[in-house]
């Protein structure tokens, strides 16, 4: 599926094309690039996202997965708000929005998810736990952290829960960024992106 | 396109999935995901691939472009053959290997590409320039560069060819790998990875 | 104090000066760098150093300590051996070497240390306990990881013994190393640097 | 020598320490050790320091070569007063601040420098020309990138002054930062240090 204002079947839509809020995180393009290939989509995978921020992941994986379906959970009513403005700037219809507390929120979801992307929430084990329990068996979960807590937490759940084939990755992306008249490299914050699946 | 090793609809296949011949370079899935993501694909681009090496961004450009053309370069006889093996691994048919030096390899090429990627050869300059000529307008070309020389010519290619929209980032990833009974963090090495358009 | 093979008051001795093991670590010039400064010595200071390795700590340090003492806690003996010979070839005399496990081995030193660096060991935060009891007041601990697992041991443990003024900084070098007739850039595998202060 | 503001012997001064203007450039403490280590500093050297900014690489230079001397250049003269202050400050009173451009301002300087220290200008060819004429034999020149043409122009400097045993490093810090009640990583933007030998 594509789209007039990225026109590509590739996913690392510019960071410059999403509609954004004063200090709302967005996952940075390199950064996307990375979650999008651990989640290892389907073309019809039914995918939680918590924590979806700006909604640059549910735009990115609504375009990817156009016989699937996007869960968005967002606690914040405006950031929810953005993140539809954007799934409509990029004509993408297979996305729902939740506003609410994850995993509460998630309670009364019926279908079986067989991708989960956790990118933040309140706590994340718990978070993690829901979720697992509602993956679907040969599924995956990724989930990012920006902090060392964040780090912990997922790790140590991740191995509570028996994740299995857990993948660790550290992105550290340095860019060319325009400065004034100079082009400057400037470093894309590192993110930690965890991964792993649930098998059987 | 998915295959059943890999039956997945994005990119970012696992690194041990490819067959691999010693010495032989080969992007690394981390590095693979930012080439493919600068790419910008559409389901039918036609994409030259310049000193292909393992084959990864065939066999990975292939199945993204189940109705574009991948022409893959490579000098080296038994290179090429390892990149036949991957594609056929892949069940990837799109793809045209051709065994010779660039540029003059591909002076026989009829087809206009509107997605060049570079990622060797003896002279990056006269391949971006040759390459520059054919480049359908509206398309893309990004390069690789894993040394100081490779970074400079490429950089003053794009500038003499007034490629727009230049795009230059450096991936530095670190993974977390098993040594021994231990989960170490290890860097990948850094690669830089030039993109823009030709335009008008 | 300077020597013939290093004659220069700064720290970050050229790594391939160092006599070296086989499959013995060393912390690499850059990282070393880090640590040092991170150590914050003074000309007399007291300092112990836990999984010394290759000894390029005891000789920097001992280098630039001269009123100080450095005492090199290894429990191989191989290793502790290197050590000493690469103290000898900086004629490097303010440094004991200890073969041992810690923390048992440091119980004997009457000595209070006033800054402690971690560099191995069985039990990080064992060692840690026991280090941080005989630190003295206003000293500085520092300790390394290159796993998930020090990294958290190191951080529950500084938060355990109430460290102050902890900084945590992530090391992630990129040298450009002749690889044949070219020169690539190479990542050093990246560090974590955890340190601290004892107030009262 | 030390300071009652720094009474360490080691370089690596914490960077809010320094008294800062808004907008100029401050090398920070990680980048800053890089360049000390990589600057191989006798107790007496004469070093000159192009582009001074902040002054942190007088402070530190001048606080490790009690013997020597350092002369900082800097065009704009509130940032020659900020210099004043930071040497003030850290007690260092062997730096000669000049106010002007690099390399005309130079020429009236008498001593040969055997350490130079590049970390701005409007031409990085000139000024390394100029200075690597009056670097005494035996001496080390290093200096510092955060763009690409700044990392072009100073190695192809080094190579027609056959600078010798060039090392190039790229600094890549990422530190826990503490951003409201979270810590959180965040990159030190990416700097490119360049050093090498004046032999015979």
């Amino acid at each position: 599926m594509q789209t007039p204002i990225w026109p590509y079947i590739t996913p690392g839509i510019s960071d410059d094309l999403f509609e954004r809020l004063p200090g709302i995180p967005m996952s940075k393009c390199e950064v996307r690039l990375l979650m999008i290939g651990h989640l290892r989509l389907r073309a019809n995978s039914i995918l939680w996202d918590i924590g979806a921020g700006t909604g640059t992941i549910p735009v990115e994986t609504g375009l990817m997965c156009p016989n699937g379906r996007v869960v968005a959970i967002e606690r914040d009513e405006d950031v929810a708000e953005l993140i539809k403005i954007n799934c409509q700037k990029f004509g993408v219809k297979n996305v729902e929005i939740i506003v609410g507390n994850a995993p509460e929120c998630l309670e009364t979801l019926k279908e079986a998810p067989d991708r989960i992307c956790i990118e933040g929430g309140r706590s994340v084990k718990e978070i993690l736990e829901f979720c697992w329990q509602r993956l679907a068996i040969g599924g995956r979960v990724i989930a990012t952290a920006n902090t060392l807590e964040g780090l912990y937490g997922i790790s140590e759940g991740f191995a509570q829960l028996q994740v299995r084939n857990v993948e660790v990755v550290q992105s550290s992306v340095n860019r060319l960024e325009a400065r004034g008249t100079r082009q400057t490299f400037a470093a894309v914050n590192p993110i930690f992106i965890l991964s792993g699946e649930k098998l059987e």
